[in-house]
């Protein structure tokens, strides 16, 4: 992560701004605002912005007066209780907001979740940073022989050397043609006077997808819940499980009764088919079951073991 | 309107709590937080949180590391170009919570806004208050002879009369037969100690659409915009508008250099079809046009005549 | 249930034509098109109109230029894959669109869920009709004593007899008080030539909880099982169950796959949370585990040992 | 636009099909379903499937057992009258999918309308075309020296040619090395046994944004119509526009009463200002007004004067 001396001077000010409010106030993330935490190589997550805290969504459940909150281990068991009963709207009552810098790539698939806010930086309007995401060498995976969609091991010295060789000088070499076409240097001149330069919004079409792009990201409590349950989980790809796993710690300074009940009741939880459920009550009442039986293909008969430690 | 004494207290509380934030702050809109602002004969509105303000809007039409602004006029020309060019964007950035108290059949009005978070107050959980809206005079009118959802001339006094005492005596005996149903007094105990009282899911449904509801209710600024274009208008119903237009009040408070270009593009402009674009140009030309040759219909021809004044 | 002579005969016109088409067509579905389901006393559901099959969800998930489907147990398979993955958007890919009468008080919880697309009958704009809920006896429940919002024991002949003539007078009267207040009968003429007549946008206000309406509702099937995962369980109150109950006929003439699937992942499936998953394991190893050395709350544990037929 | 063998075979398949079905039928739209229709170089738009038509839109703001329709000139008024007040709900109930072909710096923008149902092509499951978007001759312009994100004119013969050179070169450069990193040929098998390749989900960062990706998107036609306002506009970038315009003429198939109200009250209207109605108002009344007394910034009254073809 690379500021410019313009940007940390802009971030110190709002960093050094204190002012007086009614609002429900949570020191423990105050601590952190505007303080980009550095993810993957040039990228970073900024909290911007939050509304509200655990008593928020005990007062939205309750539709209370005051602040709805009556001990911290009641609110914590009524937490508890709307997590486990999916009881989702009280935590759509708080809401926070981020700036993200991420590879294109990852933005990609971020941009899927539809129920956020977004404001994306304009390569319309304005010059991409000559930044690019290369991955460290112990992340520079073959495909996975058992998933589709993920990684298996990671790549020996010379093959990883030479991907990575490739990845900076095509990275590069776009980028400078990107400049090129576009024939403005980072002031806003023309480099080459004989040439009127190509508009932003096509020379921008030849930059690769490991280029970093930025936004302002605004979600509610309960829809992030949702998207890092999805992207801090194991199957995500480790690019976006980075930024996940930046913004979980930032639910956990923020809200952290629901975040601990959101590590007891989702990331820790598990589904059982009504196949699964029948097998582990055979298996505790002492029964025989076989994955033949078990109306369960063999991944999922595997995969039920596995998470049982059975066997 | 009328709070218990243990509302106030609350509320009172609310107010006279103070943080320090490092957050983007409002002193115009924290000076109204938390109190209820009386709608209709039981109603409020209440503001009990938010997120953002107009440099908000700037920073992420930006996304900038800091502030994003400039200056004020400076600011106050990108949010009316963004606002009349439909880049909504930016003001999704800002968020805002009421709390609610309305009658159940503006309720079903209002909820038909996707776009918000609620909580509302749920009648299978608890007992409702013994509140009801019952207009006042001024407000009792006929089916407009125009408007097929619209409201006409004010009724006399004595058909007045007659409908008041209707809608008075029926909402009470409602309310009265429903806590006899319930058996059960404001303490949660049961009034006749022979009955078991009908569950409180079932006895609501004795209740008259005017008895008041109330929940929380939260939504960006884009939306609510959208919200108040449609119904702080007049061919709203009366009794939502008054809803809207304590909001819009809310508004001026919080974003004043949004609610300024909210005035000037879409509360006082006017959208033109193709054939009312075509006949202000010739009618600016000097020609001649009746509605015949218009391609409008009678009543968009009268409309249009009277939006401009003319003839 | 009952519909006029004008109305059998509309649906009678609908269900006879026949175009060709060269769209996705599931014959099971098409034999019921436009035929009312009776639900509660006047209610019913009818689906309308839908798009897509069991293969358009492989179609999109393959986005193919073909059907997308190889052999039915490759579907089968996938679509398992895909629910028990949550992988949503493929089964977003299928929409149907139903027309509904339900009561009032249960279109209130129906249309929490924001993601459908509704067209409601305005009562500022027409007269509702003469129809309201009442309850079968063996309905009338009294407050569970073990759930806040649910119900209990039926109540005795006495006390629900009363229950059922307070319920039907106060219906009946309040809503010929709203034909009075209308001063309008059936033709829309005036009934009294001396009044005017009050606005239907006020006199609605009137009418009780358990007046019906009616509604187009659209909705995409992964939405629409989401809908029917919360409110075709055991805890949804009664009489939105009922309507659950007859839309989830619908989907297994509609997209029977995906319908098998619906069953055995979340219909039949349980979640586990992190504590029970840890009891789980500890109790398949032959270890002793309480309730108090758990984790969890007596009432989870009690419902855990319910669910696993355990002890 | 290449369509292989078998692509060309499936899409034949569909065509060649035809069922029975009770449902609401476009023949209009159903001449071209499953049929590409070229856009750009090597994109293209295909309509898979299609719920509803002009009539579902009256059946659903009528809310009516039957077709809803009486006259085609009454459907039609209602339609006008919708489109004009804004009454969006009705056209909510149709609904449209496509299978699109597009270059990934347009899909960027695309994806940004977040009402839509979305399956794109993965690349972390499967390898994309080597086909990228290489723009005409004639659309290759400079930036524009008035709107900080169009295009000005178009570029002279040898710095086009340049232009056209660096991108061929550099899409051919990164997508061979794309296949070099994966190691993969078009059957899944090695090019080089000695290497393991690089897992998809990180050897598609070396792509450029003009590859193509493909998605099937699915819209109701009220905010398919937004989307269409915004992209259809001459504001949008030429690379959407074209898209925008297929789909435009797929609504003129299939729904052409609404496509019609379309052109009248959005394409070919207009929205003015507070300060613009004000100034129209004066010029008809045969007052003088300028640009400096008007309330309106130089470029609005530009603007304003230019759409009144005044002056």
């Amino acid at each position: 992560m690379d500021l410019t001396d313009d940007q940390k001077l802009e971030i110190q000010e709002l960093r050094s701004a204190e002012y007086l409010t009614r609002r429900a106030t949570v020191p423990a993330l105050e601590e952190i605002l505007y303080e980009p935490v550095s993810v993957l190589d040039h990228g970073f997550v900024r909290t911007i912005d939050y509304m509200g805290d655990d008593a928020a969504v005990v007062q939205a459940a309750r539709v209370s007066y005051g602040k709805g909150t009556k001990k911290v281990s009641d609110d914590a068991g009524l937490i508890n209780y709307l997590l486990r009963h999916r009881h989702t709207t009280p935590f759509e009552m708080c809401e926070i907001k981020f700036h993200i810098k991420v590879p294109i790539f990852i933005a990609r698939q971020w941009i899927r979740h539809r129920t956020a806010n977004i404001n994306e930086y304009s390569a319309r309007y304005s010059v991409l940073d000559r930044e690019f995401y290369i991955p460290s060498l112990d992340q520079l995976a073959s495909q996975s022989t058992q998933n589709h969609q993920g990684r298996g091991d990671v790549l020996d010295g010379a093959e990883a050397n030479e991907v990575l060789q490739i990845l900076k000088e095509d990275s590069i070499r776009n980028y400078d043609h990107y400049v090129e076409m576009l024939n403005e240097d980072p002031d806003g001149n023309k480099i080459d006077e004989d040439r009127n330069g190509l508009a932003r919004e096509l020379a921008r079409m030849n930059l690769t997808l490991n280029a970093y792009t930025q936004w302002y990201w605004k979600i509610d409590l309960h829809n992030l819940l949702h998207f890092l349950s999805l992207r801090a989980d194991a199957h995500a790809q480790y690019e976006i499980r980075v930024y996940a796993d930046a913004m979980l710690e930032t639910v956990k300074r923020w809200v952290p009764i629901t975040y601990n009940a959101f590590q007891q009741y989702r990331v820790g939880g598990i589904n059982l088919s009504a196949s699964a459920l029948s097998v582990v009550k055979k298996l505790l009442a002492g029964d025989q079951v076989t994955q033949e039986d078990s109306g369960m293909s063999k991944r999922e008969w595997r995969e039920l073991m596995t998470t049982l430690d059975h066997k």
